[in-house]
């Protein structure tokens, strides 16, 4: 959530007068995330979170915004959309399609412990299962055929051992199908910086624009490389260990699950990889541009590799 | 909300399984309140409040959830009420209709300054413009018909000067029209003890239980009584100041509505001196039962009677 475009606060202001939010006090940009500009809006009455999206298509904005309105109509902590005086959660500021949330409470827990992947393994399991009412449909963003776009725009970037990695997973991956398992709507970028804490309670998840419909345990994979890798990039079992069983606990995993983890863990670990070598090697102009280090993802790919673990019993 | 009907962990345990909350953890009766039965909940998800309906109509709860539900969708921080898989807002629990809601970040703030009184003020003034937007139609269950049916059931308790104010300020008001001011949805219940606070910002309006159709200064008057009253019942102007300019600046006053607040703040001080006094000298019965001092009523009626306040120019 990078800041890419600038505005102003006659431009804000005027377009606050459709909402029921009261008047702008202030606003700033937020400088974390990769795809969107956002920032902090304090009104009369409140403080939101405005978006522009930079990247995504204003066609499939709906999907997000209906979602996130779905999941919080039953109880879920997400940032629900707000509607304007015309019932419209999508508008247009600075010729970029704009959309206003409540802001959530709480902050970031860059350091989970045990306990705190107990609450996150619930949470994802959780918006699983809030997920599978929900009529909408999109297809996951960054599925195989972003991969396979993306592997061929970076590997001229890459030194040899990084390229015959990626291309060895990629090949390996294409014998993985995920296909037969539980499928449904994943948030599929359910990292640390994208769940506010409220103390030990989770105030809010965030960020749902990467979300659509996939393999549940590709979710599940994600959730666990970003919140129980230690910095090498090896899984630490106490975290994800408690992830699991809390996201067992609320849906059980199923066989075919249980026999596909270690592959989905390594399916996760590129996809990852992928975008942040594209955000790396091929990035965007923007005012705040944040770019995360693909590193990091090539070290959880390489010990995904090495490793064979398993869905708690 | 004091807790009058008890409920089992079993009982909502079964319960909430008709809801995408998660798995009950704990719960415990909220001793606050006069009218209905109200519990912390705490799941494997999150912290919501459970609402035990005592006395409200179930044919009625319909307005207040959606009132909610509409008002959270325009972006104000009202606790909306949770849909269970059935898409319904209203369930049933211990024999009584029941209603789930996140619960909200904040807490009360019963020393309030000028300054919440100026966040207090736009906050009202947006409930009302938010309100505008609500079709659904309720009388206030609090008005002319319920005060004159509670002055009798009251008035044989009190000693003589308190049935004589009684009795002249019901003549009195009989003499006043509050009919042509702006009408809209009131909270009509907006106390301290309503309203929950992050820091300096309002994080919650809740408890929208006795809430209607009637005029928005009558709304205005029950919210300045009881947040710029001093300890004798005297308007402190500089809360009271405060609180009608931030209002006015969202909405801003009519000539009939300027004419009128003296006479319209006597009528919000009159309705809770009677239910005050119907709460004390009529009690029900209950596990945790909160009785508020009707006193502090009968004090703010009598120094408003002398006082001659003017809505801020």
């Amino acid at each position: 959530m990078s800041v890419f475009t600038p505005i102003t606060k006659e431009d804000l202001a005027h377009w606050l007068e459709d909402y029921a939010v009261g008047r702008l006090v202030s606003f700033e940009g937020i400088a974390e995330g990769v795809q969107n500009s956002n920032f902090f809006v304090t009104t009369t009455l409140g403080r939101y979170v405005l978006t522009l999206f930079e990247s995504v298509p204003r066609a499939d904005l709906p999907y997000y915004l209906h979602l996130t309105a779905h999941l919080a109509h039953l109880g879920l902590p997400v940032p629900a959309p707000v509607a304007d005086r015309h019932n419209e959660y999508l508008g247009t500021l600075s010729d970029r399609p704009a959309a206003l949330v409540r802001r959530l409470a709480g902050r970031w827990q860059m350091a989970p412990t045990p306990a705190h992947c107990t609450r996150i393994g619930a949470m994802l399991a959780g918006l699983h299962l809030a997920g599978q009412s929900y009529r909408r449909r999109h297809p996951n963003p960054r599925g195989v055929a972003w991969r396979n776009e993306t592997a061929e725009r970076v590997r001229q970037h890459l030194p040899t051992d990084e390229a015959t990695l990626l291309a060895e997973e990629l090949d390996w991956q294409a014998t993985q199908d995920f296909t037969s398992l539980p499928q449904g709507v994943i948030h599929a970028d359910l990292f640390r910086d994208n769940v506010l804490w409220d103390g030990d309670v989770i105030g809010g998840v965030i960020d749902f624009y990467f979300a659509g419909s996939d393999a549940l345990l590709f979710d599940v994979a994600v959730t666990v490389n970003d919140w129980c890798s230690m910095p090498d990039g090896a899984l630490d079992t106490a975290r994800s260990t408690a992830l699991l069983e809390a996201y067992d606990r609320e849906r059980a995993f199923t066989a075919p699950e249980r026999e596909m983890w270690p592959a989905i863990l390594r399916a996760a670990a590129l996809r990852f990889w992928l975008s942040r070598l594209d955000d790396f090697h091929l990035p965007r102009e923007g005012e705040m541009v944040q770019v995360k280090n693909p590193d990091e993802y090539r070290d959880i790919l390489r010990t995904r590799i090495g490793e064979a673990p398993r869905l708690p019993d």
